[in-house]
């Protein structure tokens, strides 16, 4: 939680934080959106330990950036034009307003280097700084970082917002489900009351409009899925396929709050009926799922649910990746990952070696076990996401029912 | 343009470029988009010097990459599971998939890296690769990259898909305006049929639902902004704030489609009439910038147009950043910038020593003049997107008209 940054900061010897937010990243910058609380507001977020955080941004933003609550300084009090002149060589005049402002702001020692940028430009700027200003050690932690790790718990404000943004999903789901249900049944497809087939793409579109009224945006495309392709965790399905009776449909709908908190949560759906083996291994599944959820635990290494699952699937002759890796067929993937400003956070549900990832109070999580089989034409996932508490409890934010066979009429 | 990557990489003696796509930035990673022609996939790009850019991507977005047209790598031919028991840290198995990748796709020498990651994190990832890896110098372009130089001129299926969002943006303006125009003039405000008054808020959910109709999203915020916040060029605007009769409403509308191409427009609206002092503001904006398109010439350096600007509203007894830097008040910032895969490129309307943009034949660029007086309580600005054509003709991408005032009935 951001309340832990000081200690973060003491325990790993930072003597300041850096966190870029540069114009053209807006919602895919974590770290930033983390300190700014989703103002549309561009500049740079500075942490010295034991003071607050200050925003470094331009005066036209002053509204937005008033209503971040940090400690605001305007990016004009140091003159670019000025720099510039002096400085003719871009690379040069951004080194020298960096050292500038680290200056006059008292930052030095070892800075922490954070938020989303240019690859290349970014590397040089910062190898140049560390060979020219004295007293300051460039330090870009790889595994872990601190604003990872402290995002990695929510605090009740984040959490208040991720209930939001799990109910608005949740809506939309329940949206998809009814319209569905207002389709009747003609020649294995489901058609609408005027009889035209009701494809993929007529769902997308539904789906759009209930996300964009909801306030939500789902930037990594919306996977909704038939048949074969339901085994092919992120495929995204095909626009202009009519839905047929009896298929296995996913629908994975991961949407955000703009610069904000997301979800992610999947269904899987048969319309009009199941074959009793496509039925089996959905109950599979599910009861998967109740069982890691009756076990979950504040302290527990994640490994140990991932065991769980795969143990489970291998009882019931599944392949699963705890045996084989790669894998294609069976039991393929993690558990889970934490979600919050990211939809996949560095926290996993994972047996892979050198993982370490435990359970701690003030996680928020998915867990989504599947059995995916292309050569038999289906997959199946469920998706909840899960709260740890500070009690330690475990509070389900995506509160929506799973049942495979939506009934059809006619 | 991308025809002429090999040759800039022989200019500038690169043997290969690696593009980094990582999971979470999505419409926020232009260098990636640009190879990857807005599918919804992860993973790397890698262009050697005179072959084709290669995808490495995970198989279960097999779909979404084999539309992408690029030659396909799966990711799954490195065995990260067997790294990470050989490489614990997890930075030492990220820096030997590396390494094994660049081995076995014959990357080396001078390696130029790109795309949008985690600042820290690839500051550290490409050190340690230098560090490690014979025969591999990594080299991070800080100024005009070759990426950002390429994407500089549009090819003509580029400029297709900016005429279609600059036509679906002029789009949603006319919404806004046949919605302003249905309202009816009650107290000084502008009020529904059933007299409740019409809200900032009211005018942003109307652009909202338009824009999501369209298939756009407009991540940096809307701007529409009334009388004193109107003179902030990126004040958003007050949700709450009824619309007033006579006052200076600037709408800025930057959308862009789904990880594809930007438009950015500028209009100011006066709702019923507008004082003459107001009217004089506009019009001389809409005559300099007419005086500016009726100049545009291929090969011209556009401080040019920068300084003309300043040079005819300084005649008019405005102050301008052609005379003092930083300016609150007149003609305060650039006349305009590049624009495509991002809505700010690296090409700007400037007269900032250092800078030598020339108008090329592919360019694609916003023209937006503007005047700014917050303590009269008004700003004005216009804003239409031009392309410069191989003949070297500039076409409008942004066909809507300039008219000050909306008349108002009652």
């Amino acid at each position: 939680m951001k309340q832990d940054l000081d200690r973060l900061m003491a325990e790993r010897n930072l003597a300041a934080l850096v966190v870029e937010g540069p114009d053209g990243f807006d919602s895919a910058n974590p770290d930033f959106n983390y300190f700014v609380k989703s103002e549309h507001v561009n500049g740079v977020v500075i942490k010295k330990r034991g003071a607050p955080a200050m925003l470094i941004h331009h005066p036209w933003e002053r509204v937005q950036a008033q209503a971040t609550g940090l400690e605001l300084i305007s990016s004009e009090r140091w003159n670019r034009r000025e720099i510039a002149r002096e400085f003719p060589d871009r690379l040069e005049a951004a080194v020298e307003l960096r050292r500038r402002m680290f200056r006059d702001l008292g930052v030095s020692g070892r800075v922490g280097c954070y938020g989303t940028v240019h690859s290349g430009r970014n590397y040089t700027l910062l190898t140049r700084l560390a060979q020219t200003v004295p007293d300051l050690e460039i330090v870009g932690e790889f595994d872990k970082d601190i604003l990872t790790t402290a995002r990695l718990t929510k605090d009740p404000h984040e959490v208040e917002q991720m209930r939001r943004v799990g109910r608005k999903t949740c809506a939309v789901v329940q949206a998809v489900v009814d319209y569905l249900r207002s389709g009747r049944a003609h020649a294995g497809l489901l058609v609408t009351t005027e009889g035209r087939p009701i494809t993929i793409g007529m769902v997308k579109r539904l789906i759009n409009r209930e996300l964009s009224a909801a306030g939500l945006e789902a930037p990594i495309g919306i996977i909704f899925s038939q048949g074969r392709d339901s085994a092919l965790p992120h495929a995204e399905g095909d626009d202009a396929a009519p839905l047929r009776l009896g298929e296995a449909l996913s629908l994975d709908l991961a949407p955000r709050e703009i610069n904000g908190y997301w979800h992610d949560m999947t269904r899987t759906f048969a319309l009009g009926y199941a074959s009793p083996e496509l039925q089996q291994i959905y109950d599979q599944v599910q009861e998967v799922l109740e069982r890691v959820v009756a076990n979950l635990k504040v302290g527990e290494p994640t490994k140990t649910y991932q065991e769980q699952v795969c143990a489970f699937f291998e009882e019931r002759n599944h392949p699963t990746i705890g045996s084989a890796y790669p894998l294609e067929e069976g039991y393929i993937h993690n558990l889970g990952h934490g979600i919050g400003l990211e939809v996949h956070e560095q926290f996993l549900f994972s047996a892979q070696p050198g993982r370490d990832d435990v359970i701690a109070p003030g996680a928020v999580f998915t867990l989504e076990p599947g059995l995916y089989y292309a050569d038999k034409g289906y997959g199946v996932r469920l998706e909840d996401v899960y709260y740890c508490t500070p009690e330690g409890d475990f509070e389900c934010l995506t509160p929506f029912p799973k049942e495979l066979v939506i009934p059809v009429a006619g």
